[in-house]
């Protein structure tokens, strides 16, 4: 991306000393009981944002499966998950000599201590490295200017004040063409695009793309929807290890309909790859 | 849809009666145990096709959660699945008001006797008729030639001997300009359209909205791909009732790498509403 000055020009954290991988780490206690300390800084205002929640859980079952890399990983939002302790029970379903396939759930505890679901996922995992065959691919990067012609959440118009807590372990710049609404302007296309890196400049991994494509503002804030769209269910697919370098991701919602919409994203790398594409049905 | 005969022209078998309800009926033995009979009728080849079985597990969830639609569903295809006696294991995750979500595994006995899992579903349920809320949509309904211009399974130039068993219950007419590939004229942009009804006249409803998302040759065939395209994973969204009537779905391919690919689906009703979208993982 010559037109693109590579995220990783701010302060190259190193996979596993970066903020993401410290506050996504987790501690197997035994087969199938996996602790983390999910962190306040990946806040969206209370809640902590579901796509950090998902790596959260991606990282359990790469260390519960035989395979180090998420193929396909789909998560159902139970109840709102907070910062502090939480466990992850994982349940091998097959593990297979390509692919292997597991259950997982997130779980906290209530004021009364009583154990409550907050997240419950279904992930087929593999290895992206051992992938071969061609490419014959009809999809398009987004076109998204150079990442000094985009917003920064910081030229948020509410000043720093308005900027979420996770906005800050980010490295995010939004197409102009696509924030209108926060001028209150939205376009009422459905249309998010911009480039995303962590703020440390932590490149990107399999782990890090389930964060990604969760990681823009909703859609529904392009369709004039104010509040918050709680998501229902996310499914994420890695297509291909990311290169190093910003990732450039577009969100989209074709319908909204019945107080539901979906959102789909398509996450590529600085190679031009589609390194994965996700969709969300959420609450309007 | 004033240009499309209504696929209950035929003989309007209705729900409940149909060879779909038949085959997908469930009996549920005590709580979270359903039994099943899978019918060899929904065969591709050797193997029951996954929307097929995915409506089994659909029912059988129907059964086990408070609300009776599928919001949205994702099943893991472990192992092929074969005709005859199945067991589904369900297990609730959250009963809330407007929507419960549940995981649910379907099992069959080996040669030795040993239960294997087939497939793994993670589902949100709700109710499509107490949605409200406007559409605000930018979708819009595929181009498919009038029926009676289109290909049915039975004009394969292969005749009768190739037709799929499961082509037999359904009443499939393909856009003649996504069929190149039965010729061995594949079009390579990875799309195929068409009307689906059930050949028995059944009504859509949306249970057979599940199979529905799988019910189209793969996207694989006009991509000029030979063999079987085995899916890994499919999630389906059912956005609204479908209205009585044929079906209209376009499925399309635009990422195939590393030997997989993604194979989305759009089902739109009699009343032009677009009432299921899916996404599927699949081996090329």
């Amino acid at each position: 991306m010559s037109d693109a000055p590579s995220c990783t020009a701010v302060s190259a954290a190193p996979a596993g000393s970066s903020e993401f991988d410290r506050d996504t780490a987790v501690r197997t206690l035994r087969p199938g009981v996996h602790e983390a300390q999910l962190s306040p800084g990946w806040a969206i205002g209370t809640a902590l944002n579901g796509g950090y929640l998902l790596a959260v859980v991606g990282r359990a079952l790469r260390q519960a499966l035989p395979h180090p890399d998420p193929f396909t990983v789909t998560a159902h939002y139970l109840t709102a998950t907070t910062a502090g302790p939480a466990t992850v029970r994982t349940s091998v379903a097959r593990g297979g000599r390509t692919v292997s396939t597991a259950s997982a759930g997130l779980f906290q505890r209530d004021e009364s201590g009583t154990e409550v679901e907050r997240i419950r996922v279904l992930a087929t995992y593999g290895e992206l490295d051992a992938l071969r065959g061609e490419v014959r691919t009809s999809a398009k990067p987004p076109a998204v200017p150079p990442q000094e012609q985009c917003f920064r959440a910081t030229d948020h118009p509410g000043g720093d004040a308005a900027v979420p807590e996770m906005g800050r372990r980010l490295d995010l710049r939004l197409d102009p063409e696509t924030c209108g609404w926060a001028l209150g302007a939205p376009s009422m296309r459905g249309e998010i695009r911009g480039w995303l890196g962590l703020a440390d400049g932590r490149d990107p991994d399999p782990l890090s793309l389930l964060m990604a494509v969760d990681a823009l503002p909703p859609t529904g804030f392009d369709l004039g929807l104010t509040g918050w769209v709680p998501t229902v269910e996310l499914t994420a697919h890695v297509r291909a290890r990311p290169a190093p370098g910003p990732l450039r991701i577009a969100i989209t919602t074709r319908n909204l309909a019945g107080g539901f919409l979906e959102e789909d994203a398509e996450v590529w790398d600085s190679a031009d790859r589609l390194v994965a594409q996700s969709r969300q049905l959420a609450r309007a």
